[in-house]
């Protein structure tokens, strides 16, 4: 059964036009009555299908919890981060990405429809709640030196900047070092983990908190009066899956530049797309603590720092409040 | 029964005479029977347990494989690494401390009798012969920076040759970055990874290789040629206990060294201990291949290397061929 439904999934969601129950059913070797069955547990599961005499089956909506299958069909079309973990549910993609990472030697991505324990940078709590966001590790296994990934952030944030822009059209800022805003609401955080040795990185394990179809009184539920989602900054629903073909394409785009160029060839695009420029802030990095306006991004990744009495500070990955 | 198992154990294992049935049953509120069923089931496992008739039990040899119960008697002598995860066969302990981590907060050790896929730097194979070493690794989690970690290797290769000095009497030396040989022949080999993010180390994962009490004859079978091991250099079979609560006492006190001190402050012990002056050797750190001589190691760790020609090289964590 559950190889047929793959393949029905498949069948059904390349086609755009009603496809005939006879003509998968011939096309598999197997009976309509198969096909009906599949097709009844497809809708149980979330599928809008629209059956018409004479014409057949059409996908009219997707699920809004994510289907391996489905990802499956988007993902085979990228070069690098084809392949992917999708649970209904886990504690967070982060803990679960890093335990596959002994068993899977490819680089992959982890989904899920929601997070027990999402966490952000310092442990904060990070609300996911079920089927509303992107909730996705991402792993990938660099040969790179440790030092090189004092720049990774700087690229990938530009990658998911540029897929709210480019995609949604909306006038989102990233704000240094990890997190993706539209005005002064948070649409996005990520989070960048490294296993290590001497000789080098053995992974990158990426988590992403993308805010899509949340509404505003969701947020104000769970008291989330700084978050934005892709929903109500576009004004209308947002499909996961394409939302996700967009985001790993611009990931690898900008992790395979990351790979081969300096961060100086990409910094005067970064510094064009950031929203701390000409503010006076509160930055903390450890025990460091600075009231003051950045005024550059060196090319190793770090920001500079004018405090308000004047003195120079570079800060490698501070808490900026805003 | 595993209660009184473990209760039995440290009872006996606690205690250099001999320790009457009678007493046991007592202290532990159960019947003589059941101490005698526990005793035979303990031989069965490899403990020699002598009896005498009106004096009762003595350990008079450990198993050779580790135990659970033993591992924790001694690791609770222990302030930071107290608490440890044993398993008979393991891929490798790096492998399983890795997947422990996701679930377990405090700093911890896991041991096993054997690794299947125990691995050295650059992926290499490591033999690990079934109860004739020490196959370990220790997970600490200490709040320091990343740039802080190029020194840690430093501090525990000095902490594991101490042990041999020390307590066997055996004049080894280090092979900078990470290995401890006794003339030309290798004792241990260890690998430090790292979890970290911007924010700084999350976890450090130490995986060691300690070769005990292997022979001659058992290192010619496997193609080990340049190896030794404690039994033979020592000449008598090593305790395993004994040993790892020497290695876990070494380490810690040069942990709480590493986290609070700079590297200067051992610097010249370290360099007394080290095997790499005064002789022209290839080095080789990715794409940088420089026959040479190492002429100093900087407080950051990195090996100063004048090659034959007289150019100056650094290195963070070369292969060096000896």
């Amino acid at each position: 059964m559950s190889k047929f439904k793959s393949e029905i999934i498949k069948c059904l969601y390349k086609n755009d036009e009603y496809i005939s129950g006879q003509y998968i059913a011939e096309k598999l070797n197997c009976s309509r009555v198969t096909i009906k069955k599949v097709i009844d547990q497809l809708k149980h599961e979330g599928f809008n299908i629209e059956s018409q005499t004479n014409k057949g089956y059409k996908i009219t909506q997707l699920p809004p919890l994510w289907q391996q299958e489905i990802v499956n069909i988007e993902l085979s079309k990228q070069k690098i981060l084809n392949k992917a973990y999708v649970q209904p549910q886990v504690d967070s993609t982060q803990l679960l990405a890093r335990s596959i990472i002994n068993e899977e030697h490819d680089d992959f991505v982890v989904l899920s429809d929601e997070q027990t324990k999402g966490r952000g940078r310092f442990n904060r709590e990070w609300s996911s709640i079920k089927g509303k966001g992107l909730w996705m590790s991402i792993v990938l296994k660099p040969h790179i030196p440790i030092h090189k990934m004092s720049t990774f952030n700087l690229f990938i944030s530009l990658a998911i900047q540029e897929v709210v822009e480019k995609h949604y059209q909306i006038n989102s800022k990233i704000k240094w070092p990890n997190d993706i805003y539209v005005g002064e609401q948070k649409l996005c955080g990520f989070l960048t983990e490294m296993i290590a040795d001497t000789d080098g990185v053995n992974a990158i394990i990426c988590g992403i908190g993308f805010n899509l179809n949340q509404t505003r009184e969701e947020f104000d539920k769970v008291g989330q009066h700084r978050a934005t989602s892709l929903l109500i900054e576009h004004g209308s629903t947002i499909d996961p899956y394409q939302f996700l073909k967009y985001l790993i394409e611009a990931i690898e785009k900008r992790y395979n530049q990351f790979l081969v160029s300096p961060f100086s060839e990409i910094k005067d695009t970064y510094k064009s797309k950031s929203m701390i420029w000409n503010r006076t802030l509160n930055y903390t990095e450890g025990n460091k603590k600075v009231k003051g306006r950045a005024i550059d991004i060196q090319d190793n990744g770090f920001l500079t720092v004018i405090s308000e009495d004047g003195e120079i500070y570079q800060f490698m990955s501070a808490d900026i409040d805003i």
